[in-house]
């Protein structure tokens, strides 16, 4: 019986060493974890007594280092595609001590004049390094589960000696700091370590610039751990930790709402004489700025997934501005929090409205921004509709200006118009999905009167091939996945 | 240019509608939305006043619903198979109701006497049937996002009422139980909420059993939308949701430690002297502790993705096993909590540790139910390796059992030597991570000394078959994915 079963699998696969697993649904746990530990932070900032500047570099250190391990975790397991039990159960102890990080952080935070949030914070980055030089040699002594590039490579101990250095590099200079970090002032040592942090990011990208003007000669078989800018990374990946990102972000805001507008019991029988409904009437304009918020944070993710839909390879650098991109829809919920803590017609509402704005303005730039960068490289990086002359260019183009152009408008409106700038806030956050619904027709109007416009004589050829065109249409999935 | 690029593309995919895009992402974001919305419930709880009993009854409550939700979500997105932007919309139009459940149950929890909870939960209710129904009948509008099933169906309108029909009846009796709930006591509304909501499962699941005690003559063609217990589930959407849960859960355990143990600096500087590492020694157990909870909910999802890996098929009944051992893990936060604010050897601090030992047992023996589940079914629902006499049977049973058995045996231990509870109980989450890995040795080790008591003549063929296949193993990922 055993053996029937056996025969019945396709024997290409026989091949493979059994007691293997793919590694997906582990990396897809990894994703979930690592998006809500950087976004959670938001959260955290509230507990700890600091001023709002300081929260918002504190949110944002860490953030950024979070989205350090998890490149470090991608480039990792680019290398080992195959897990087993083992790899799973250290993986886990790493991502452990992942979680542990902000923790360091909020001490960093609240006592900036002691040693010991950064000792514990070096302490956990140096056991990080061992577990995942661990994972490098554990994956190493058993071929099989590493990516077939290595599999057939003959130079198999360089790699591994590769690999190591480069997972080593930021542990050893942690360890170095945590030794000069005892003789020395805390404060150079925040410098310090957010130079160790990022060097080797700023020293490969000048490096990477330094060869586009000369030569470029690095083989193309070395493209992982390099640190260059075009170095590629997992899309599936991505897109698993930025969904990550606006699932936590989107579920923070009505943590909020439940935390804050439930109304005390007592409260409602003595100043309502017990009318729910009259009790939660003051909370009416909070609940208009829940569905406003959520549709904001719904609609980015929606951008980014039409984005993402049509972007064929990631690179390293579009990992970078999706982090910058992420870090600021991260902010939202401290944005949304901001806009109720102030008195109404305050200028600290206004200037918390204005905040709102700039956030959702540059975490849509930065989504623009991810598509200018893969428009360089359109041949590699994006399907041939969004592609300049691509059917959907123009649309795609739209999609990702909408917020941004939004976002300013509403900004340079509240500054005019600062007595109305909750109701123009509210009524934009309410407004723009039914503008995305009626996007593809507004397009169409706008290039339209371009055309009659500049070149009024000229019969329009895009139209003409998209009519004629409409059913022998291509679909782009075919080729994206 | 644009018709060379149209000409690469496989000729065989033509034929499929442009504009659609392939539904996976957006279900992904769906799942995460929806996991962490049934968890958070739990934090939410400490806000409100109310008593533990209560509060642990309302987060069963909102988890359970909220997963009724999504099986619905699964249901409806098993139909539809292919999405566009307008679907995305409307979609995420739906989830936003969705996260807004979890207020209306906390107004439902804090007035038990008024009746605005319920008649916000089923405006919610029906609002969301009716954003269903829309996307409903786009889809049947564009036959072409449908499942191939259904596409090539002759009686499509019979299916697009029947579906209709089945996603209408609740919100339509939420309508009715809103005109209801003015002229009674709220009370009774609660009941026949609850027996709304379950209704079709109760009455489908005795549909069933009569079926099995008579004849079977369901066609097989319609398969979905029965609410039947062997009605197939996406396992990929279960294992999402699962892994959303798991995720959140563990990072709610790093929240509550950076909420309470980043000690206020004044009080660092009055009572410690300025000596932070004096101040945090005060929590050492909490850092044990924390390290012991992220190790049992780290394992746990390991258990979990250890069974799913050998899970071909999910079933309607698998799921709702599934739902139940994840209503568990979510609590897990809740019982961390509780060990640490009591004070040391009390007995509420005894409790404390128990109730997290009957919460660990029931998360891990509805795992263990899944599989005992699945083996009834095993040629449709498992894979060879893990059935009856498979080469991994023993081993994933030993996998499945292991939590349970420590629960329990920790459970006992703690009403004996009551005064050492909370050391046991850390001590065992400590040990239980060495336990896996040790784990296939000491199956190995059992078996042979099974084989020594019962047949001590017989020759072992497991044990030959096994070493001789070392090579020609099959990997199982194979038959999975």
């Amino acid at each position: 019986n055993h053996d029937l079963q056996v025969a019945s699998v396709d024997p290409s696969d026989r091949e493979a060493h059994s007691g293997t697993q793919s590694s997906h649904r582990l990396l897809a746990y990894s994703d979930a974890l690592i998006s809500i530990i950087a976004t959670v932070m938001v959260r955290i900032q509230q507990s700890v007594q600091l001023l709002l500047t300081a929260k918002i570099a504190v949110y944002l250190m860490t953030f950024l280092i979070v989205s350090v391990a998890w490149a470090a975790h991608i480039r990792l397991f680019q290398v080992i595609v195959r897990i087993d039990d083992c790899l799973a159960l250290l993986n886990l102890a790493c991502m452990m001590l992942i979680t542990f990080l902000p923790y360091t952080f909020s001490l960093m935070a609240t006592f900036t004049d002691n040693v010991l949030g950064i000792l514990l914070f070096c302490g956990c980055v140096m056991v990080i390094g061992v577990i995942q030089s661990l994972i490098v040699l554990y994956a190493f002594s058993r071929p099989f589960l590493l990516n077939e590039q290595i599999q057939i490579s003959e130079n198999q101990n360089y790699y591994k000696h590769h690999i190591l250095q480069v997972i080593m590099r930021v542990p050893i200079m942690c360890f170095f700091l945590m030794v000069f970090s005892h003789f020395h002032f805390p404060l150079q040592s925040y410098v310090l370590l957010a130079i160790i942090i990022f060097l080797p990011y700023i020293s490969q990208c000048l490096k990477w610039c330094r060869s586009k003007a000369i030569v470029e000669d690095t083989p193309d078989s070395m493209l992982f751990y390099t640190y260059l800018p075009n170095e590629p990374l997992s899309k599936e990946r991505v897109e698993a930790f930025s969904d990550g990102v606006y699932a936590i972000v989107a579920t923070l805001l009505i943590l909020d709402i439940c935390e804050d507008n439930v109304p005390d019991p007592t409260v409602v029988q003595k100043q309502f004489g017990g009318s729910l409904i009259a009790a939660l009437q003051v909370y009416g304009p909070e609940y208009l700025a829940y569905f406003g918020s959520f549709a904001t944070v719904g609609l980015l993710w929606f951008v980014h997934h039409s984005l993402f839909l049509h972007v064929t390879k990631t690179t390293r650098f579009m990992g970078l501005l999706n982090t910058f991109s992420l870090a600021f829809v991260g902010g939202l919920p401290l944005a949304y929090q901001l806009t109720h803590e102030f008195p109404r017609n305050s200028r600290n509402e206004l200037e918390a409205i204005q905040i709102s704005c700039v956030i959702i303005f540059f975490a849509g730039i930065f989504q623009l921004a991810i598509w200018v960068v893969a428009l360089y490289n359109e041949q590699e990086t994006l399907h041939p509709y969004v592609r300049y002359g691509g059917r959907e260019h123009v649309f795609m183009l739209a999609k990702l200006a909408l917020y941004p152009c939004v976002a300013l408008g509403t900004f340079f409106l509240t500054c005019i118009l600062s007595k109305f700038s909750a109701q123009i806030f509210h009524l934009m956050e309410i407004t723009v999905p039914f503008a995305f619904l009626v996007l593809r027709i507004l397009v169409r109007i706008g290039l339209a009167l371009l055309r009659l416009i500049f070149c009024p004589d000229r019969p329009d050829p895009r139209t003409v091939v998209e009519e004629e065109g409409d059913e022998t249409r291509v679909p782009f999935n075919a080729l994206v996945t």
